[in-house]
């Protein structure tokens, strides 16, 4: 599929996040301004919300829906409304537009430049996955050796835990080095400390923009799901060791979950769509595939120590998850459980198959075993503090990309 | 502390769950009528919402915090609100209330028996923890042995997880069985079947009226909760056995969380307050109770056959356990996570030390090798289709005492 031309001039560069087929949904503010949805085109923010108001362009013609500082009215209004709203807006936005249309959509856009970004919905309830095997492989093999390496349901179930909506945070927000219950080995009893092995997790979000109440099927899945971010799960290494055996990861996953800003659409990643891997043994017939659910999106993770330049550390690719979120969120629903409008899925770490392409430090250093040097000369085994982490992904098309932004976040020194 | 007597007759019933010394807040509906805040007193609820409207009591002067079915909205005015309008509701309910106070209030109640009762609140998110030292030995010596029973983080760590909010529901509504993955032991695959050990967890469920950003001590995390209900943590043991290594329990606890209908306020709570049991190891600081921050509320479960006598199965104490809520809210923040207003933490399994006061089928059948004899000649070792399990709960003043109403489900047939 080629690139769709605008008569936004910096929408048709190769090398623009934000190219017509994309049209991705954000919440922006400029100066003291209030937040307002917006949606991503070349350098500029056309204002959803200014153009609701003024009733030029309208999801729901009996109710405003982004009069809110978020997505998730918008959503709630369903699949049907979502392709169509997109229709309008791309009629809009392409090179054939009118003079007219071209003149309001110029009275109801900002630069980019000038626009701050907030959270772009309201996140319902966040869970997070562990269904790259790869990662899955190399965790395992460090905690319990190669041979046990993979649990014996890995194969079977696409392992989630819940995680913690409200500390779900946007590209840009600094994240405080937790404390918590540390134990080392070497000692008898633990100790209320800082992390030490604070790391990162590179993930995809998926956004659920349609609620169920039971179990729903494959296909039913892959209709509901509205979008996809990127996603930091950030993670306390030494935390989640002394807490999670029986009950899983708590608060070493609670301090924050950085997202980027812009929801790229089901729609705008339709032409990525890609088979799973081969299955090691069969799933169960509703975990089944019924058409191509991953999605070839390039991402990387670069690391940039306070007042130096950033070092790109991994490049992977979300194709390399063994399951897909589809797959993920019927499970999800297997026993019954709801899922609302504004559920975030997290993929789990997307680690690829070679040593640079693993997703998190405690991969990429072999639990600090193996300290990466860095472009600076400096060595890493986990974050340090004034160290930012920035992911970047984008879906690569005939002479354009489907971009996300950054989904980056600086780490600060532990409370006193 | 003795009754405070009503001049509602009804409260004044020594075996009323609503004293004056009470007054739960619940939200409830009367034929087609509209969703509204109310106020439990004797057989009566107070029309909140109706109150607030007519200007007679009114939480905010500024705001309606009452015109929306659910107490968030005001559990957000904070503490001092709180205690203000249960000071103000005290004095019109109680024998000193005008003649002209005793006509308002009348225009604005109903009969309970005419009303139902919704969800008293909105659940922000959810999370259980596993904090009653007999029933985690009861388990993990069951799956572990008696040597390993307690995991070394347990006296240690309120051990807890996050649940699934969108799952929980109210009192009477009924509980579809849930389909899952199952493994037995001596099958080579897992099959997605309905799950054969589906079980109750009696808890108390501890709802967070204070947001708070950062970690919260011990006394903060006492003055930031808002009141309590019980809490049925349905839980699928078979889907549990095989989905929940190594990240913790998912679907197993995902089709519902029952909760009774009436939030009991810390306030009406106050003079039942305990200390926590002896500590095995010291806690560290900031995890050290500094008072007594249990509470003593006497708790049974009923289960009744479908179309048969219900035979109580169990009587146990909240103050059983080793954790108090703020222990577990502490922890909660620990890690900087944020907590929100509307946040519901269950207490986990509340288990006593003997036989006669395990809080769960799996416990009380041990794994279903012993299984219970119901007055009815049944027996049961897990939840079988049609059972009604009903929860209830009081703390016992002088004369009075301060009741939750019930904590009651159905089990209805899995789906087709």
């Amino acid at each position: 599929m080629p690139l769709t031309p605008s008569w936004i001039q910096s929408a048709n560069a190769p090398d623009t996040d934000f190219p017509l087929n994309n049209l991705p949904y954000g919440v922006f503010s400029v100066g003291q301004g209030d937040l307002r949805c917006g949606v991503a085109i070349g350098e500029l923010i056309i204002d959803a919300t200014g153009l609701e108001a003024a009733g030029i362009l309208r999801a729901d013609q009996n109710a405003d829906v982004l009069d809110v500082p978020f997505w998730n009215e918008f959503m709630a209004l369903g699949p049907a409304a979502w392709s169509a709203y997109r229709a309008a807006l791309t009629a809009m936005l392409a090179q054939t537009a009118s003079e007219d249309v071209k003149a309001q959509i110029k009275t109801h856009s900002v630069a980019m430049a000038d626009a701050k970004l907030h959270m772009p919905f309201r996140v319902s309830e966040f869970t997070d996955f562990y269904a790259s095997r790869h990662h899955a492989t190399n965790v395992g093999t460090m905690f319990r050796g190669a041979e046990n390496a993979l649990p014996p349901n890995w194969l079977h179930i696409p392992i989630g835990y819940n995680g913690r909506a409200s500390s779900v945070v946007v590209d840009g927000t600094d994240v405080i080095r937790p404390h918590g219950q540390l134990k080392g080995p070497d000692h008898d009893l633990p100790s209320f400390l800082p992390s030490r092995r604070f790391d990162f997790e590179l993930e995809m979000g998926t956004i659920v923009g349609v609620a169920s109440e039971g179990p729903i099927s494959l296909d039913q899945a892959m209709a509901n799901i509205f979008g996809y971010v990127i996603l930091n799960d950030w993670s306390a290494r030494d935390i989640q060791a002394w807490e999670y055996q029986p009950l899983g990861p708590f608060q070493a996953k609670a301090t924050a979950t950085t997202i980027s800003p812009w929801i790229v659409t089901s729609e705008a990643l339709e032409p990525f769509r890609v088979d799973t891997p081969e299955r090691a043994v069969d799933l169960l017939d509703h975990l089944k595939d019924t058409s191509p659910m991953l999605y070839d999106i390039d991402l990387e993770v670069g690391i940039a120590p306070e007042d130096k330049d950033e070092t790109v550390i991994t490049r992977t690719n979300f194709r390399e998850m063994y399951y897909s979120s589809a797959q993920q969120l019927t499970h999800h629903t297997s026993s019954g459980c709801p899922m609302r409008v504004g559920d975030l899925l997290g993929s789990g770490t997307i680690s690829g198959p070679s040593k640079e392409s693993r997703g998190a430090l405690l991969e990429l250093s072999w639990g600090g075993k193996e300290p990466l040097t860095l472009d600076t000369g400096e060595t890493r085994s986990f974050i340090e503090d004034g160290d930012t982490i920035t992911m970047r992904g984008a879906a690569k098309g005939d002479g354009y990309q489907i971009g996300f932004g950054t989904c980056a976040g600086k780490v600060l020194p532990a409370r006193d």
